[in-house]
């Protein structure tokens, strides 16, 4: 039996990390083998792209840096995602593809035509078989993250583009049933019942 | 008056490195200003990608490699090329698509299909106005490379990709005009006449 992939995504701050241990632990209880991975990454190449794109220093057009994500997830999808769904490990990414629309697309207008071209580029068809959102409004948001740490070059952009950003998502999720949008002002408890349930019907699709 | 846009390719060992003091000489004589660069790389973003493709421990998937070629390219047409030509320069590059076709493609087997599709995103139909094939037979550009310098990971494969790039370069000439193959096993001198032959035929152009 194939693996399945569950993608996580959401503005900056809207808490999605916190929850992959709880998925983790969950899949765990299951004994359902997963790998876990992130984006930009998730591989040595991917790694590598990452450090290019996070720098301050280094300035990349808008289409160049599309280009590297998906430079960095067709690595991730042919030696690690596509292997591991084939061998029935499931698949959890921390951000996918949807935040390439989000991000390059809704907050910085690279058109979304431009985004879908490299998307079948590089994926084939593949895509994740749940979505789970974490959604917060802006002012939620910029509190958590505020004093946290050292900003990266992505959240140091400016309210509006953040915005723009959260639209683009509510947008893809209204108009695709493999999103789950979670209100993410909710406690973490309230939160792991829903992604448990979540995680659960998953499983039990044939 | 739109720029000249002039693309130097050809297998490693070729020389056409040999012949760009040339060609910037030719254009200084006649005031015409050019800017030179290289592919990859050219930019500061694609030279940390040149990095990124020419050190033998970062294995990536073809495809993401092909990817990456176009983001440094990318990169290239937008922060240098385009505004050079727009401005009424000439630009100058050592390498730039057709390598991708040759060495992606024939070389490591890259359906040609697919390098078009990401050349047509990046270029939009930019396309050089005249590119130099400098053309030698296997066991000559083999020669000239020994004891050189050290190889980089292109420079290390087998004889028989080196054959299929090279074959891989000569259809592409024969099936368009903008390609001049010369015959680079002939003397310095000999070549830098037809070169310079070629130059001014393309600045009398309308």
């Amino acid at each position: 039996m194939t693996g399945r992939f569950i993608t996580l995504e959401g503005i900056d701050g809207a808490g999605k990390s916190t929850h992959l241990g709880f998925i983790r632990d969950w899949l765990a209880s299951r004994d359902i083998a997963a790998e876990f991975t992130r984006e930009p990454g998730g591989t040595p190449l991917g790694e590598r792209i990452r450090e290019l794109m996070l720098s301050v220093d280094t300035k990349a057009s808008l289409e160049a840096e599309t280009l590297l994500m998906f430079a960095s997830r067709q690595e991730l999808v042919s030696s690690l995602i596509r292997p591991a769904l084939d061998a029935g490990r499931w698949v959890v990414s921390d951000r996918f593809t949807d935040s390439t629309f989000a991000f390059q697309g809704g907050g910085r207008g690279v058109p979304e035509a431009r985004i879908a071209e490299l998307e079948r580029w590089v994926q084939q068809g593949l895509q994740p078989d749940l979505t789970l959102l974490f959604d917060v409004p802006l002012d939620v948001a910029k509190q958590r993250m505020a004093g946290n740490r050292q900003l990266d070059r992505f959240e140091q952009e400016k309210a509006d583009f953040h915005q723009r950003v959260r639209d683009a998502y509510l947008r893809r999720a209204a108009a695709d049933p493999r999103f789950v949008v979670l209100d993410a002002t909710r406690s973490i408890a309230q939160l792991q019942l829903d992604i448990a349930a979540h995680l659960a019907q998953l499983a039990e699709r044939g």
